[in-house]
C-alpha cells in the first residue's frame, strides 16, 4: 500500500522536530519533505544531535516541500499560515500556529494584530481539539490545531461546560515547561533564570486568552470569561493547569466523577484520575495523554479541576498527528502509543 | 557586652539548620546549645556537610538545650511544642511549629487532631507575622512562627483586606520548593519523582488552611474563606502564591499600586515590584524578602496578587529570627541583611 | 502466529517497570505476568500512574510469573537470580542483576560477598553486551545482561582495545542521572540532596568495577586495569563516561575516527559522532542508542573517548530487550525504534 | 574611619553583579560606582530583579567608575584589561578577567590571540591565587584573579605538587554549572539544552589550559602537562574537579591527608574532609570555601582529588574581594563569612 507523503513546514523549530520524530516512527506514512528558513540546505540531523546519523532529511524551501506532499503540517511563526493554506488547496494542511483557531475575526485582530488574510478559508476551517470536533476533522482540509494551554484547559472542563454545572467565570492557573517558550536564545530561557525559578508572565494578557474563551463558550453554549494565568516551570517538557469553578448545582465529587468517567469513556487519550489521585506533568509527558483529576472544596462550593498535558505531544505535535490520523481514515492512535515513562 | 545565649530544639531538620546557619553569623547572640532526637550525641557537621569543619556544636538533649539558655527556638513536629513552652518560663520562646500558631482551638482539634495541651499558655502567645504583629511581639514571650504558606499568602493580601476592598472568598495557588517537605526520606521526595514533575497536593485539605483564614480574617475583621491549593516544585527553596480575589470596588491597577506601595513604604522585607513585573522566587530566595507584584484582570473583574518567598528563610527560620530581634530589641534586620544572589 | 509470553520479576522496580514500559508496545510478544515483592497483589499501575488506567498486570508471586512463560526477565536484588535461572531451565532467562555478569567466581566474591549458588549455570551463562556477544547470545538460555557504567564504558573502548592502540591503564570518570539508583527512598536520593549538587561516590569502589575490568580485559587479549570514579549527575537518565587512555601507538585522530566508524558501522545503537562533536546524555536518553565522540590531547598523547547511554535503556531495560530479540530470531531493534526526544 | 571607594568595571555581567551582591555588606569599604558598556545609564536593579529596590546604583561609564574610586574591581571581557589597568595607576586593580593570568606572553598569544598590550604592567601584576601568592598580594597594585577551573585544580593539588609527590601528568575531568559561560544568551546556555543534559566541551582545547599548566608548573618546580577537560553540569552554580594523578612515591591515603591537613591548616577558606568522604558542589556553593577530598585508587596505584568550589565566588567574585582584602590589610574573610547553605 502506498503511505501517505507528509512534509513538515518550520521543521527545525521545537514543534515541527516533534513532529519529525514521532513521524519518523509513523507506521503508515512517509515524510516526505522539511522545510526551514533559517538552516535551509543542512541536514535537520545538524541541528537535532539527537537524530544522529539520519542523514536524509535536508531542510528544504517551503515551496519544495510543498509541492506533491498529500499532507502539509506548518509549525511556522504565527502570520504566516493562511498564505500557505492557500497554496496548499486539495493538500491536508494542518497549522500549528494560530492563524486557524479563532473564528472570531475581530479577536483575532486584537490579539494578533491583522485581519484575516484569507477569510474564505476560515469558512471551512476546523478547530483541531480532537475530542471536541472529532467528526468535523474526519473531513477537514485545513485543521488549525490548537494551542497547548488552551488544550490542557479545555479538554479539563468540557463536561462540566457541556452540562452547564458550573458558573461561567473561571480561573486557570497553568505552568508550562520551558519549550513552550520555543527554540529562540532569549533572557527568558537562559538556564541560570529558568533554573531555580518560577514566575507567572503575560499574566492575564496572554494570546491564547480569546482561544480559550471561544472554546470554553462554544462548550457551554454561552459565553464563558476565563482569568488566564500562566507561569514558567523549570522542566522541558508538560502544561499542568489548575483550574477553578463556581460549583453552582452543588454537585458532589462522585457525581462529578462519575460525569467525567462516563464522558470520556471512549477516549483513549483522556485519562480521569480515580478519586484522591492528582494529575502530575511526570504521568503523561513523552505522550499524547492528558490526565484530569477532579477536587471538590465543599468550604467555598469550588470545582477544581487539574489537567495535565505535554505541551509538545497533546498539546502541539501528538494532536496535529492525532488528527491526520482521522482525516485519512487511520487508527487515532497510530504512530502515538508510546506510554509515558515512569521517569 | 554580653550576648544572648540562644538554644535551637529540632536542630537537624530543615528548619533547624537553617536557623543555625543563618544564627551563626548574627553580630548579636552566640548559638548556645542544638538538641536533636535522632542524632544526640553527634555533631551537626556531621549531618550536614556544607558546615564543614564546625566542630562545637553537638547535639544534646532538649533538656540540657533548655536550660540557661536565654532565649529557645523550637524546629519540633508537630504537637510537642507546648510541653517545651511550659519548660521555657522565664525565657522567650519562639516555636515554629503549628502548636502556637492557632487561636481558635476547635480548627487545631480539627486539622491536628488534638486540643490544646496547654489553654493557658495560648492566652498570651503572639502569631508571629511580624508585619502584623509587630508591636505585640515586642513584648512576646512565646511567640507561634508562622508557616511557609500563611506568610506568603498574608502578606499579599493585607492591604486588600485591611482596606476591604476584595470580597472574601479567596483562591490561592500555591507553589512550594522540596525543602518544605523536609529532610525525611520519602517516595515524594525522592530526586526522580520530584525532578520534572509538578503536580497539586492535598488540594483544598492541607493544614496550613486553619490559619490561613484565620489571618486573613483578621486582616478582614471578617470571615474570610480561602480554596488553597499546594503545588510541590521542583526547585529546592521558594513559595510562589498566586492569589486570585474579586475586585469588589472596582479599583484600577494604580490604585491597588499606590495602596500597597503606601502600606508597604517601611516595611524593609516586603518589597512590592514595579507595575509590569512579575514576583519571582529567583528574586528572594536565600534572603528574608516578600516580594509582591500587583496585576488586574479588568476582563473579569479580579485583582491576582503574586507574592514570593524563601519558604526557609521568610517562611520559617528568617522570620523566626526577624521576631527574635524584635523580642530582644535588636535592629530587626540583625542577621538577615543577606541580599538575594541573582542565580 | 503465536507471541512468545514473557514475564518480569521485580516489575515494580525502576528496571522492571522500563522493561514493562518498553515490552508493552513490542510487537512480537505478550507480557505474560508480572511478579513484585513487595507490591504483590496491586496493579503494577497503582504503583506506577504512568500506566494509567493500565488495569490487568496485577503483582504476582514469583512462582506464578516464571511458570508458563517463554521468557523471563528479572530484575532483582543482587544475589537472588542463580536460584531463578535453576528453576527458568527449558526458557530464557536474563538477568539485569549482578549474578552472571562475571566469569571470575573469586572476583564475584570479593566484590559481591558470596561465591556462586549454582556454578553450572555459569558455564553455559552468557554476558549479554551484545556488540560483544552477538553470535553467543543468539543460542543463549542465560544471559547475565550487563550494568550500566560497564556498557558505557566497553563500547566506548572496545575498538581502541581490540587493537591494542591504547595503554592497559585506564581512567573512566563516569557521570550517572539518579534512576541508576533505584527506587527506594535514601538521603542520597532526597531531592533537595541531588538537585543542584554534583558529587562521586564509591571512588574506585564501586562493584561494577571487576566487571568493567573483566570485560575490557577480555577485548584487550590481557590484562586490563581501570580508575573508575562514577558520579551522580541530578537528572533523572543517563550516563556519560569521559576515559582517558594512553595513546601509546600515536594515533591520530582521523585514524581513531576512521576505526570506530569501521568498527561500528554495522551497528544500528552505536553512534560515532562526527569529529568536533561531543557525546551528550540528551541526546540519547529515551533510546538505546549510545554515542560515541572521540578526542585526543596531542600535548599530552592521550586518547578521549565520551561514551553516553541511558542507563536504563542501553544500560539495562532496552539491552535486555535488544539480547531477547537476538534470542528468538527476531529483528535486533524490536521494540527500539524509538527515536530520542530532541529535549 | 573613612571607607574605601570600590568600583566595578563590567557591573551587569555575571560576575560583576556577584561582586556588587558581596560588596554591598561588606563592613569596611563602600561601593563607590558601576559602569557597563551594554546597560549605561540603567540601575543595576533594573538589570537585576533580585536586587529589589536599590536604586541609587545606576551604571555609568568606565572613565566615571574609576575616577576617584580606590580600588577597581574589572569584570569585562579578555583583552580589555590592560589599557584599564594602566588608567588605574595608583589604585588597586583587580582583575576578573585573562589579561594579567599568565606570565607566557607566548601563551597568551597563543590562546588568545595577541601579545600583551602594556608588557611593563606584567613585570609586577601579581596572580591572585591567594592561598598560593598572599605575600605578594599584600603589596600588590595589579592582581590578574584566577580562572575558576585553574583555581579548583591548583588548590586541589598544591600539596602534592609542591611535595612532588604525583608524576607531571596530570588529567583533570572538571564539571561546572551553568553561570560559569555568563549572561550571554546562546542555544549553549538555553534551559532546554541544558536541563537534563550533560557533557563535556572544548576537551582539551579550552582556554584556561595555559593557566592551569603555568599554575602547576610553578608548584612544582618543574614542567606539568594537564589534560583538561571540562564539562556542563545542569546546575547553576559550582565546579567539581576529579583530578588524576600518578602515584609515583607510593603515598598512602594517610600519608596524604595528613600532608594535606597540615599544609592547609592555616587556610580558613579550604576544608580538607575527613577520609571517606567525598566533596560536593552542594556543600559550598554561595561560599568562598573550597572543598577538597583525597581517595587513593591502590589498584592502579593513582591518587585522586576531588575539589569543589563556587565558581562565581572563590572562582571569581569572592577571591577577588578576598585579595582585596589583604592588599587592604583588612580581615582576610571580611565580607566573605557566609556559611553555605545546606540546601
Amino acid at each position: 500500500m502506498d503511505k501517505k507523503k507528509v512534509s513538515i513546514l518550520g521543521a527545525a523549530g521545537y514543534a515541527g522536530v516533534e513532529l519529525f520524530r514521532l513521524l519518523y516512527s509513523h507506521p503508515r506514512i512517509n515524510i516526505y519533505k522539511l522545510s526551514s528558513v533559517s538552516f535551509e540546505g543542512q541536514e535537520l540531523s545538524s541541528v537535532y544531535k539527537n537524530l544522529g546519523n539520519i542523514n536524509n532529511y535536508k531542510l528544504v524551501s517551503q515551496d519544495e516541500a510543498i509541492e506533491s506532499a498529500d499532507v502539509v503540517f506548518a509549525a511556522l511563526p504565527h502570520g504566516l499560515s493562511e498564505a500557505v493554506a492557500q497554496q496548499c488547496k486539495g493538500k491536508i494542511f494542518i497549522d500549528l500556529g494560530a492563524d486557524f483557531r479563532l473564528n472570531d475575526e475581530a479577536g483575532y485582530k486584537k490579539w494578533y494584530g491583522n485581519d484575516f488574510a484569507e477569510k474564505s478559508l476560515h469558512e471551512y476551517s476546523v478547530y483541531g481539539l480532537t475530542e471536541l470536533n472529532r467528526e468535523k476533522i474526519r473531513g477537514a482540509k485545513i485543521i488549525g490545531n490548537p494551542g497547548c494551554y488552551p488544550t490542557s484547559i479545555a479538554l479539563g472542563l468540557y463536561p462540566l461546560l457541556k452540562n452547564k454545572i458550573i458558573g461561567a467565570s473561571i480561573i486557570a492557573d497553568c505552568k508550562s515547561g520551558v519549550t513552550g517558550a520555543g527554540r529562540a536564545v532569549t533572557q527568558t530561557t537562559h538556564f541560570t533564570n529558568c533554573n531555580e525559578a518560577f514566575a507567572p508572565y503575560k499574566l492575564a494578557m496572554h494570546r491564547h486568552t480569546p482561544e480559550i474563551e471561544e472554546t470554553l463558550s462554544y462548550m457551554y453554549s454561552g459565553e464563558v470569561r476565563v482569568t488566564f494565568v500562566p507561569h514558567l516551570l523549570p522542566v522541558n517538557r508538560g502544561i499542568l493547569s489548575t483550574i477553578y469553578c463556581d460549583n453552582i448545582k452543588n454537585y458532589s465529587l462522585s457525581q462529578i466523577y462519575n460525569l467525567y468517567t462516563d464522558f470520556y469513556k471512549d477516549e483513549f487519550f483522556v485519562r480521569v484520575l480515580p478519586l484522591g489521585g492528582a494529575a502530575n506533568i511526570s504521568n503523561i509527558t513523552h505522550s499524547n495523554f492528558c490526565d484530569i483529576s477532579l477536587h471538590v472544596d465543599e468550604h467555598t462550593n469550588r470545582i477544581i479541576v487539574v489537567s495535565a498535558i505535554d505541551n509538545m505531544i497533546k498539546g502541539a505535535a501528538g494532536q496535529a498527528i492525532q488528527n491526520m490520523n482521522i482525516c485519512l481514515g487511520f487508527d487515532e492512535k497510530a504512530g502515538l502509543e508510546l506510554l509515558p515513562p515512569a521517569f
